[in-house]
């Protein structure tokens, strides 16, 4: 390997050989999508969601779309990291003494682990308006809510998988009450992930493809070039917002500093499932599997708000296409 | 039969068994769309439509948007409800002293019969504003004008099968000009189909799915339960509208009066021949059949604005599906 | 006189000599604004408000807008037309079995005598949004509520003083929720007061002063060359809405026909007190009194949504203005 | 005294006996605008700004917009509160290593004693973006940046006079990118002004003066009946908003919780000043001096974005006021 | 005199001395308006407009605004360049062969005299679009259309008062169909006043006040440092735009080089009849006179779109400012 | 022939014979698309682009789009008019002088040829802002610039293929900074290319399907019935713009006179590459081929912003279509 992942092995991460010429450093799976329409009872889609290694698995945190059009987190898991058994019945998450926390709404889910603790993170309702929702897990069964890390409006917050100088960094999207047409990604760091401070501006939209806004997507993967962000950006046609994925090497001291961008996307919609469904023209990327031993990448990504796909990569190719471009 | 349909038996009803396991109550033709693209000659597109039984078979108003992109109605006739022979001469209507009613445009019919007579109503042009026209029609050739029951800006005019309590009763959406982002479902009452007063709100969106606005869709069917009410329901995405299909029982006394209410949708875009054409994502329910013998129910709908189709359902699956969401 | 008043005579109506050289038919009263700022106990504003001749005087409905910032109307006397004595008390009003009527709120009431009873009609809340409520009253006390002639969205409805082809009038302007940022003058029939039909389209913005939306503003005042209508005309600047007054002659028999109309606003926003408050530039009214034995007219306009003002002329300025312009 | 004032006595309170008969707890000063239009060298308006007991009389920090449209913040001082030295020089801020902090902007200060130290807070810049900056000083000429409490988008900082229950807390008004057509008041805790957390909300808008969106005005005042919050509230005019003021109790311990809310404005636009200049109608509520001893306050606001007022009241007046309404 | 204007002496300017100490170059007449409201027979409002030395007097181009609320165009003659007599009658153009030219509508005129002609250009209907219109008089009588330099959107055409380098010069601001909010200048050249190109961009908003848009002002007025180009300047506050006026000094040679330009505006709206109006804070200076004598220079501006004003300078206190800012 | 084609034959004109019965005088390639997504390296999407004979076959300069988002443009060859050598290296332009050109951007080709130069339209940007770039070329290798014939706002600039009365005739349609939501087509005329004037209405949208704006498409082909002009029309959905394609006849010596029209669009996006993709719904002609020998025209048109594609048609079904809607 050319550069060097800094994280775990994962000697089960799911991987396909590229089957697809599209010059970028991304390819489909050829099972995608590996959750479809309808996926359990009672819920019509599922996409934007977190994938994490767990046990001799993989949980995952989803996002479904009830039949009644309402987004709630839903808990799954998995042997090889494609099918995935869902649980019918939402995440109910609790306060720490216990009581529930009753979750207004819950969507676009992250997921990291930090020690020997998942953290989730997601879009949650405070007053009723959008910003992020802490929580964590250590066996996907009892989730212990944490509260907000940053008032309303926010989406798109992302953790790092390690503190940084001893703090926590967390990775978010100020936004408005809709359909935010702007947005930058923002960093803030914690001590003890309830008080939020030292904010930062991380990056701006740049490129055509992402014009309107840009949002953090995956937690960010070190490498030794520094912290490899996959994040979207979307442009506005006249019929609508396009979502695509591009890429960042973040500073690994200061993160806040961004060491490389690639102008090109890393994916764009261009499959039938991507391209048509409850909202046309997005890939969404939410998590990603590495496997440090051999630069081996899973991407998990949304599909135009409706499926869940997967797209594969290694160190490699994605580093040297982000010096590259 | 768990419920029962009050209305008349239909022994020709369209039906097919389900093939779609979609956590839903009703289940699409294996047939669709039933009207494909370039339906008729100078038609491109036939898709929110009436169809009512008529003599051994059915007859149909079809709306068509013609190469010049302009909605009329059309007349069509079938013997077994999935194949219409419609006629390429848009309808042309008269006024009750024979002098022609020379129609602006007109879209979006529904039709009723009450006693022998059949009653259309579909969005017309007062004043060059949309709002809801009516004309009575017994054999399907000659159709009479009746004027406008309300003011502009109204859609989505659905008369109820019968008198209730001696007078008429119209549901109507309170429309703008242009593409509506909001919209309840009111009624009206009218002794004589020319003066109408009363009028009451009938429900406001309630569920995300629908969450910006609502509309009649086929006439009421009456059964032990209450006034079944098939209706459209409205979200937007940073892309667009997405249409779907709920149901509510009305008091079969006092209509303006919700007794049950599915917070679920009955039907949602999902196929390619909804989800993509003129406007992607569109179930826009019409029209229904039912079966009084047999519980049985055949909806007509529109599909993204582009074909028609058919889906299928019974009393017992839609009611236990309303009383249970 | 040249032209002839058809309704009653008023020997007491307000009036003052023109002071004024505008070039227009109207002159403003030098003591404007007849009700200024926080008039009454827990009222901000008064200003787009009827006033009727009652018994040897006047009597008003008061569209006061209070200190929370909520529409409602009120009750007031005057024995000069200039100088009223209003009830701190909002109008309470009941159905016509006794129960109260709860008013959502009130706004920009018109007031008109058919026979022996006044008719009250303004903008009421019908399941929350805005259309015409109806109530009628004979001592200004006792307010019976009569329903609402016309579904949302409506405001601006204005009957005429008397049944036309044994008929009651009532001329309406369709709207939204919001500002409306259109708008066109309706006119329907009723038999009874309770079920309208027959719809006609009236008139639509013409000039550039009004390019943006009419709607109609005191009653209509039978004269020989027909029912005069002095209506409010809105132009958008990049500012904001400017609301001048417009002017035109309904046939008498048929008034939805317009015989003749007045290119040029009668009166537009020019006093400090009319451009200067809580929306600039309006001049909006909404009543008139007149007298047969002189051709005396007495306007009641509401100024800057903020106070209430007067203006005089006569029918034959008024008439020659609009059948010169 | 009704009610009784915790703060401190401020002998040298300006402040003038009520001569305005409005049905509002608050009178203005017959001295208005006490800063006109280009008060100072290349600054043309002065507007919302922070007024502090400052040595034997007062120091202010002041939002002057510069002849090229730009918000800074200056310094001034007074003797009697009315009139005000401010320097031509803007305020230069320095972090606590003595670099000197660039500020992009500054406008719409608030300021606040806590023990021996002032702390300033406005809406600065981050990333170009609207968020609060907060800074402290012992004499007002040194100015230490201490940072951005909160992410962008935000506006409306103000903090508490004191620690509640160990920790600063901070209201905020969570905002866009533009002229934020929503908004809530938040609050947030810290332990050392540098992380922030336990976000809450406060409130949001409830009477119709104020439904667009409410921000905290003055440093909360402490009373027996709890913490005085005088707010702004905003509605908007077919030609723009309209700010009002209102006022809240908030209890003592726990100022996440409303007591007591008036229903109606404390003020609101009236006067020619406040009506008529860069932004029409504004009463924007930015600092208050309070006497312990007589109950007395003396309300610093903007007026129409172009000039600064004073208004009075005294405890009993306000809080017999909102607890009444 | 520091600098030098070049162009010609005008010993019969009017003009005032200072009066008001405002920090900007520019002084406002003590006769301001000098056109008032209603200042002709069906004229509401005379404006925007220009003025050129004219025999021993004056003349004018003036921008009426009719009773029913339609721009025209009006000549008028003055002696003292104060009072005007302005015709009734709009001003009919023709073509070269005679044939009266139909103005659609016409405003916001500018005149320049180049030789013995005055060129007249203003904002013209082509095919009901807004763009610029191009006439030459000599007498101030006859009128001839020479056509439409530029394709619509266009506004705030303005020439050069001498050719440059052998070919006439045209300012303009492409706008689009509405309240354009957008706006940059730029600038063409023709040989023969028909045919137009070597499109340049002059130059885009810079400052605060001026961010939306900006558009060319007065005739560019020849000095020893350049072209000065008073143009206006225009930014959104939530209630709507505010027009400021700038000053730019372009290179004589090559005008689409800005060589200077002043951060700081040199005319804002303040006086009651500048942000009390039609379309509240507006400024927008449309002529100049200047002396090259004394350095003299007379301003002509339109007050809210509804009255029309006078300021005063010299080129030193122009220069100074625009090279000091 | 019924009609004749009046411009040279081209005996290896691409064409198939019909195999859709749409009703439409246009059928589709059974190669559509005949370039696909990914077509060069670097490219993402190729598609409203132009073709002419070029030697012995075929030249194209084409818009392509970026993996990051921009578009530029391309130059490719064939020998068959389906297959395109298309070179991974933008088109790099120069001046006259041999300095290069620096483009912005450059999207919308088209291509003409006059005399034995080809001129190459397109969509560039002046100051940032999108107008008509013109460049000139014999060999499609070295293409020099010639400048902006217009001002922005700019798009869909095309010209006829000979001098029409000694000058030369350019279609463009006035547009604004984003998404345009207007446009009609305008007509300047020039004597050298460089120097634009007597600009005329073309015309402006007519039909409910293009009712949103129209815009000019292909190259005017030359017949015995005036100009044949295939350009595009909008609508607006609830979901966005549906670009159709119309035709209209042209005066042959005086362009700017529409001889007649279609009121029905001749193509519409129904094949799933027009429907899905970056834009969805998106029909856009920019070239055509046609053989004056046999009356063939061969269509080059962009699908959904996405893909390349063609139609077929000939002189005898077009006009006839023309001519009878």
């Amino acid at each position: 390997m050319k550069y060097s992942l800094l994280g775990e092995a994962l000697s089960n991460i799911p991987f396909e050989e590229r089957t697809e010429e599209n010059g970028l450093p991304f390819w489909r799976s050829v099972r995608n999508p590996i959750v479809a329409r309808n996926p359990i009872k009672g819920v019509a889609r599922i996409y934007n969601s977190a994938v994490v290694p767990f046990g001799a698995g993989f949980a995952g945190v989803f996002r479904g779309d009830t039949l009644n059009g309402w987004p709630l987190l839903f808990v799954g898991f998995s042997k090889d990291g494609y099918s995935f058994d869902i649980r019918e019945q939402p995440i109910r998450m609790e306060y720490e003494n216990g009581a529930p926390y009753e979750m207004e709404y819950g969507y676009d889910p992250r997921a990291v682990k930090i020690g020997d603790t998942y953290y989730i993170l997601w879009c949650d309702g405070l007053g009723g308006q959008p910003t992020i929702g802490l929580a964590e897990t250590k066996d996907f069964k009892k989730f212990v809510f944490k509260g907000h890390p940053v008032l309303p409006y926010s989406r798109n917050g992302v953790m790092f998988p390690r503190k940084i100088n001893g703090e926590y960094v967390l990775l978010t999207r100020p936004s408005d009450q809709g359909h935010t047409p702007y947005g930058d990604i923002y960093l803030s760091y914690s001590k003890d992930l309830e008080y939020w401070g030292k904010h930062r501006l991380v990056m701006k939209p740049q490129s055509s493809w992402e014009r309107l806004k840009i949002g953090a997507g995956a937690v960010p993967i070190e490498t030794s070039e520094g912290w490899l962000l996959l994040y979207h950006g979307v442009t506005q046609t006249c019929s609508g917002y396009v979502y695509s994925m591009g890429g960042a090497l973040l500073d690994l001291d200061d993160p806040s500093r961004v060491l490389h961008r690639s102008k090109n996307y890393l994916l764009t919609p261009e499959k039938e499932y991507e391209c048509v469904g409850f909202v046309p023209n997005v890939v969404f990327p939410c998590a990603a599997l590495s496997d440090s031993a051999t630069g081996r990448l899973a991407l998990y990504y949304g599909c135009a708000d409706t499926v869940f796909g997967m797209a594969f990569s290694t160190t490699d190719e994605i580093l040297d296409y982000i010096l590259g471009h």
